[in-house]
């Protein structure tokens, strides 16, 4: 409690904290606050703390010596990785825990933040309790062979996620995943798409964290219903893992117990948080959070006493980018052509406004930023600039150029998650947004919306796939009436059987997901990130589709053409006949874009109807970076004229080559998509050629 | 279905089972019912097909040569085992599990009836998933060493039991737990008091059983909330278990994936279902249910067609029962201390009358008593005759003969049992009454009301644990206000502060039990057991009561006596001057009994008023048959006159020596107990001396 300026401590538990004004040398020379009374407050401490820097980059310091050195020995384990076929080393004897390995190095003598998944660089950890098949399918795809003791442990002892969720999986829900209607669904992987606070190890150091955890849990109380117990139990289990995550540090010679005293101390805490996390967790999207304002409060007060030079901190900063530039997960081939490559999603949120009008812009920023340049452009970390007009003009300027340079830098729109999340959020995986360790999420895959008009067509049978006993057409979605007549296709009609049918498909889908999260949570719990958590967590639930513009280019066929069924030898309704123009999503034209409206909202609220698992918040997104040609792969011809196995388009992206006209018409069309109705983001893949903006000038 | 005698088969997904009237070779000569068409029903095959036994015992046979050689082995063990110290021998390196070992043999050229818990006779199985730790203690106190393999896969990568239930405790519940208030909880061991229909094994073979679940689990759907999930997942893992237990069938040379054609294949299958059940669970009591008549149907089968002869018939019971008494479980000594010695509770539940009025007694049942004669007396398996004043008389005579000569009978009260539970119910452990494959029960141990009395006098502080940090007497309960007074204690305040106490015991008692039930289920869960009972089971949330008399006495001291309380030197009361004297329970005396009524229903209401684990319905029971002793030695001098430290009495017993008017008061003070309150059973420890029932003619 701060009264005043003068600090009163309210600890409940925590008797040895009155012992001074600030208990902590690291907390020295800090403007105090709730963050620093009894409460875990990292934003508090942000918002107290640092200085919003407007400057130019002209400050920034090249790569040191050591940088360069390092980063060349980075460059030579990536090329040895790339010929030996994409996998340097797989692990197969030592099952990946936060404490599992012995301390690895790059180069110990260089290493200003040090820290590896494993005891060699890009050596892929052994991570079997998401699943021990996909553990040995991706070890034996790059020629390695699991040690058969983890195999028995696996199999008699220990059962897995993937186990548990085909253990309860009805015959329904495995149709809609045969059938790809649901897909990319986390039952084989680990979900990922949570990020741990890991600041608070820097700011707090592990032993506070866990008493405050062990305050929290004292807090669970009542009848001992399933749920009380479940987070009673979940909450020694993350106060376990902060216990593991302290001896990790403690085998590369550092103390986390306590809050760091420097900037370099505050940079390895917070790496050895996060490599705690993804030494546990093979999740789809480990992404890292929004550390540079945090961070640079550490630089600015080392820089003001004089302990570090700008080369000196950026020189940390480059080698803690180049430790998440090597995180590697071992993963099957199906994962990799889903998301076409190896992605981790090491998405770092930098910048934004925060809800005072400062800037959260920092120097930090840019020194995080100028990595790009100081060890060149990668796709990891996936560096992501929370955009606002009223960003300093300066760092504009300068993401700008960088863009221009290295093509490496996401956007997205802090307006338009400012107001829903606050300024303390990030972004987890490509586009979710979340408060840091304040909200959590249940990834949730994607609903094919495209695929599923075929099925309201043709009365749930599915138009690729073949039941294997009969060679008949899959009967995936229920029987329902499909359509008989080989007249011209009735709008309303369709659209009558169209909402029929994702009522269904919301349904299975909402419950599929509450089955794979509930088996996640019982077989491959996250208790580090968690632990990096408040106990009391928001919890999205979070539904995604693909495949909209195809869906709403083939009603606006319906509707404003003339499309007359073709049916195969079944009987289904296999192809069509267009006649006639119609309007196309992309184009600014409402006629196209109230259908896209209207979907996302209708799709929506039918998530919403439904239980969802921890009194999860529904949301949706209309994401899909790469999987869209999957998903296209597995959608027969549809009434738009899309043929089948072509691709659908990316997110909620236009029909390739129908935004006709220009890129505003088209990015207006993507803007009208209702954000309150796909809170877990929208993306669209823009590729910005001089053309797409206009005439050039000779 | 039947109707009048055709049999038409209306198997849902039982496509196979319409080939002919009878569709297994097992079934000929049987009659059709209910059993036989659609569902999964023992009680019906047993009331179509037994034939109810009238006679006397003449027809017995006497152990063959085969029976006494392989008694002669038996015993041989068995003294090896008492010269080891108890233990002959432990395995270290293979985890039990219902297929973990090779099969194992007394004399292979002289069993009937095989199959060993491990691969060698009288070695203890290792048993870790209700805790490695006290599998490791109870290995290690007979000289073994757990491999550290094992160690390392139940503390690395499977969490078992017992490391679950002390993440989720709350202080209070350890303190309970320490203080002894709560007792003999199942949070170190399996819960046991489960029994599995073994029948089912023997009438229709695993593969059908596996479909009735398939079919089951088929059934099980909505939405997919937790308990939805768990209830499709348990069915999955009882599949796997029946699969697990054909192919242990199938290492002895056993098909049990059909049902079972003679009368050997019966026992041998029944009895492999429980071997099943006793390699996956070390749980307090492993009864084996009621199946004497049930198995009589097939040995009159084989007597009819010719195919078997009484000594032939003898000998498969004899050798049934011999592989029963050789149950043996490796235990910890705090556990073998409760229980006085290493008890298995291999409960066999005999005779009984049918709600028809027709007898359940069959020469099976002459032939499993026999077996006291033929290997001569023993505690295990536990005889337990059903008893009835409606019994045959030719039965009744044999039971007594046995039972004086052997006193290896239990006996309990048919007439008051089956208005609740029907004619095919059993007894788990001693007094616990469930419908076999029906009814299951979450065992709760028991809340020590004698100390409760001494709680609500202190104000929550034990009279006997002190806190280790401070040396003052422990509050283990909430500091109510405590007796201030030195005067005589009023017993209108004790009962009010009594009352208040219970009411928090009752709180805390019920749902440490729930946290318990749920981890049982989480980490240790009866696949096998669970799969012999219906998918939709009844299920019993079994609380207990020790120290009735202590506390009714100690009631009806401060009511009918002069109680003035003695203050130790930490100022609570821990002894009392008694002037005069009082009613005493145990002597037909209402002043007394009707305090034994009130509190037997005062704390099972408030035990009601809670929530219970998985609908389970609370009962109690009054029983502890030799846990008393220990209970004793964590209570305080009491009111009534007892010391600190003596035991207090057995179950429903008067405490002892004080029952001074003879065996038919002190038994009918025990039968004022209301039963509608105490439905897992009352049990009464009874020695009947010719003295207790008069005085001698000389």
């Amino acid at each position: 409690m701060v009264k005043d300026n003068i600090i009163i401590l309210t600890c409940i538990n925590f008797s040895e904290m009155k012992e001074g004004l600030f208990m902590y040398k690291g907390w020295e020379g800090f403007v105090p606050g709730k963050w620093s009374s009894d409460e875990v407050n990292v934003r508090d401490f942000i918002q107290r703390n640092y200085v919003p820097y407007e400057g130019d980059s002209s400050f920034l310091a090249p790569a040191t010596d050591a940088t360069k050195k390092l980063w060349d020995i980075v460059m030579d384990y990536c090329a040895k990785e790339r010929a030996a076929g994409g996998v340097l080393k797989c692990d197969t004897s030592i099952v990946s825990q936060i404490n599992s390995h012995e301390a690895g190095y790059l180069d110990k003598s260089l290493e200003k933040i040090v820290g590896l998944q494993t005891d060699e660089p890009l050596k892929r950890a052994l991570m079997p309790f998401g699943g021990i098949k996909m553990a040995e399918q991706a070890a034996a795809q790059y020629g390695y062979t699991v040690d058969p003791e983890i195999h028995t442990i696996f199999t008699k002892y220990r059962k897995t996620h993937n186990d548990g969720v085909f253990d309860a999986y009805t015959p329904e829900m495995r149709a809609c995943r045969t059938a790809h209607i649901l897909t990319g669904l986390p039952d084989t992987y680990g979900r990922g798409r949570i990020v741990g606070d890991y600041r608070r190890v820097a700011l707090y150091g592990t032993d506070y964290l866990i008493k405050q955890k062990e305050l929290d849990k004292s807090l669970i109380g009542g009848d001992m219903r399933p749920d009380v117990i479940r987070d009673r139990e979940e909450i020694s289990e993350q106060i376990k893992a902060l216990k593991e995550l302290a001896l990790m540090a403690e085998r590369y010679g550092c103390d986390i117990t306590k809050p760091a005293e420097t900037a370099k101390e505050a940079v390895q805490a917070l790496y050895f948080g996060y490599l705690g996390a993804v030494k546990d967790q093979n999740g789809a999207a480990m992404s890292i959070g929004r550390n540079t304002t945090f961070l640079d409060i550490y630089f600015e007060r080392d820089l003001a006493k004089g302990i570090i030079t700008e080369e000196e901190a950026q020189e940390i900063i480059d080698h803690f980018i180049m430790k998440l530039r090597i995180v590697r997960f071992a993963r099957i081939e199906s994962y990799n052509q889903l998301f076409s490559g190896d992605p981790t999603w090491v998405t770092e949120s930098i910048g934004g406004m925060g809800v005072d009008g400062r800037t959260l812009v920092t120097k930090t920023a840019f020194r995080v930023l100028h990595t790009l340049d100081n060890l060149g452009p990668a796709p990891e970390p996936n560096l992501t600039v929370l955009w606002s007009k009223r960003l300093p003009k300066n760092f504009k300027a300068f993401c700008a150029d960088l863009s221009i340079r290295t093509s490496s830098i996401q956007y997205e729109s802090d307006e338009l998650m400012r107001p829903e999340m606050g300024d303390d959020y990030c972004i987890a995986c490509c586009v979710s947004s979340m408060r840091v360790g304040k909200d959590m999420q249940f990834f949730g895959a994607r609903a094919n919306l495209a695929k599923c008009l075929l099925y309201a067509l043709n009365g749930g049978k599915d138009e690729l796939h073949k039941d294997k006993k009969t060679g008949l057409p899959l009967q995936v979605a229920p029987e329902y009436s499909p359509i008989t007549s080989n007249e011209p296709l009735d709008y309303a009609e369709v659209v009558k059987k169209y909402e029929q049918m994702m009522e269904w498909l919301a349904n299975v889908y909402v419950n599929t997901l509450n089955l794979i999260h509930y088996m996640h949570d019982k077989y491959s719990y996250e208790a580090l990130e968690m632990a990096l958590h408040d106990s009391k967590v928001g919890r999205f639930f979070a539904t995604g589709i693909a495949g909209l513009s195809c869906a709403v280019d083939s009603l606006s066929a319906i509707k404003y053409a003339k499309v007359t069924p073709v049916r195969n030898e079944f009987g289904l309704i296999s192809d069509y006949n267009i006649e006639g123009d119609f309007p196309k999503y992309g184009n600014n034209d409402d006629r196209a874009d109230d259908i896209a409206v209207w979907l996302v909202k209708t799709f929506m609220n039918k998530i919403k109807k439904h239980y969802t698992y921890r009194e999860s918040i529904p949301t949706m997104s209309i994401l899909t970076i790469t999987s869209n040609v999957v998903y296209g792969k597995n959608t027969g011809n549809t009434p738009d004229g899309r043929k089948a196995g072509e691709p659908l388009a990316p997110g909620a992206n236009p029909m390739h080559g129908r935004d006709t006209h220009g890129a505003l018409a088209s990015l207006e069309s993507v803007a009208k998509l209702p954000y309150d109705y796909s809170r877990d983001g929208i993306s669209n893949t823009f590729s910005v050629t001089p053309a797409s903006l206009g005439k050039e000038e000779d």
